[in-house]
């Protein structure tokens, strides 16, 4: 299956009438997380996988650093909601050849962030096959009386910030990226956020699916846009890698534009940098340079690193 | 990774002091699920994977099939527990050249079977892969007014009951079973359940676990067991194969000897089988034959039948 497929695919399971009917259910697929009310608390739930060759490559980065992002990735998505996650559990597919000492550095490196993040992981799934390493791990969280911040809020005339660099997320970053739940907390507590998603799929596609769900267009400016300096090691074009490789685990947000002062304050006394890179419009999703030249910015990024890092192309 | 391999990886993690430390958790690893208190509710949370090659073969059963499997194997254990389910979340790993078809297929599978257990799968995560197809499903349900029935709480002189037939799931059933959550509910709104799990391993492995988590032990009677036509189709022992076979989903529990035939009054106007095999002893697992022999029931039973269909062996 294409990664065009997997995009088809996932608009096709939310066409099925047969989703998403339960009444507790108030945040359906397309969002970071599903969201479901339990009484007087707004939980927020959904999984997440790593695969060996896809989003991490066994061989080089451990088993460790393969369980930790499997963590991960699901605390990235609970900071997208500006959630309190609570509990995890996880599936396991282990290589049968596997050492018992590698399977268990799989566990240490998801309870190390487990701990630090006060997720403890509550129960899983352990098999071995004849594959590779798999590991999808679900997460549990919380409103704790905040609502949560979904894709689909952002108004025209918005401000669009993003945290951190972006780009080149592949020369290590995509295994040690620190996820920013006390980062979006902090900025929730405070401030009225519109829409907000964790930079996974890369800027150019994440602002697509804010777009996409809020119904709205957005205008970034290239010179505002956050280049890592991963991004400029690449190649001549780090401007492309911070739109399209994705796995920054960075907060993209809408807000009120004269809320952006108070966003960096809170950020900037978190230690955290904070880029105002554009805004939101009526529609298009639209790239301005520096010269005022335009161009549209197609919802492409990072969906394999591996076929990428091999070939250059995309939807391969 | 060896099957006890994977055994002792799970007591690894049992005995990692990191783990379940949220004041939420009332029921942590070691259970069919985990449980978590959320205000007033109790709910009942973990996932399942089934893995091409272990759990189904896509190129026998189609893709459909795998994904009801993946659900029906969550909603089996939500049965175990006496809960109620409410939503599920399924990360898919697709092999790179399945066609759009047969990965709808797999969403078609699940969907089913969720709409028939008000169950809904509310989101997850999709990727492709150039490994076989793997699908891990988390589920959460709810205790919804009842206290979730543990593996732990077998007592000396307990009943011990099992539902259906046992054995051979292999030729069939391991795939178009139906989960017991119905049945199970219904059960324990009227007796005081013991302890109860449902006989994904087989039996003698599903009663060490409730045995193990008990701290007693338990002797069952050979000509009691419900031998299932399958499992007599398979060779000369079938009692082995009820034994060690697993994948029949029936529900294993204890109760007191006294609620025996309500038991049996309850769940056959509900139309399913059940028989009393054994009871509760203080130690030892032990399989008694109609001749009053003896014998110690190991922990063996089913945990890939793909290699014990082509090598007759166990623990592979």
């Amino acid at each position: 299956m294409s990664d065009k497929g997997e995009r088809g695919l996932i608009d096709w399971i939310r066409g099925q009438k047969k989703s998403c009917k339960s009444a507790l259910v108030n945040i359906g697929i397309g969002d970071d997380l599903a969201g479901l009310r339990i009484g007087d608390e707004q939980l927020l739930y959904g999984c997440d996988q790593v695969l060996d060759g896809v989003h991490f490559r066994l061989n080089d980065c451990g088993a460790k650093a393969a369980g930790r992002k499997a963590l991960a990735r699901n605390l990235s998505d609970v900071a997208a909601m500006a959630a309190v996650p609570v509990v995890a559990v996880a599936s396991v597919a282990l290589p049968e050849n596997m050492a018992t000492k590698q399977a268990q550095e799989i566990v240490s490196g998801m309870n190390e962030l487990a701990e630090e993040f006060n997720c403890p992981v509550i129960g899983g799934d352990l098999g071995s096959w004849t594959g590779a390493l798999a590991i999808s791990v679900s997460v549990l969280a919380k409103g704790a009386g905040l609502e949560p911040v979904k894709r689909s809020g952002a108004k025209e005339g918005d401000a669009i910030m993003v945290t951190g660099e972006l780009g080149g997320s592949i020369l290590g970053k995509h295994l040690v990226f620190k996820p920013l739940v006390k980062e979006a907390r902090a900025l929730a507590e405070q401030i009225k956020l519109h829409a907000m998603i964790d930079v996974s799929d890369g800027l150019a596609v994440d602002l697509h699916h804010i777009t996409n769900e809020s119904k709205c267009g957005a205008e970034i400016r290239a010179e505002k846009i956050p280049v890592s300096e991963a991004a400029k090691k690449l190649g001549p074009e780090p401007l492309e890698h911070s739109l399209a490789d994705g796995e920054d685990y960075e907060l993209l947000f809408t807000l009120s534009e004269k809320e952006v002062h108070k966003a960096q304050s809170i950020l900037g006394s978190l230690g955290v940098k904070v880029s105002h890179i554009g805004r939101i419009i009526k529609q298009g999703v639209i790239l301005t340079d520096e010269n005022g030249n335009q161009r549209e910015l197609s919802a492409t990024g990072f969906e394999h690193f591996v076929k990428k890092a091999q070939s250059r192309k995309r939807n391969g």
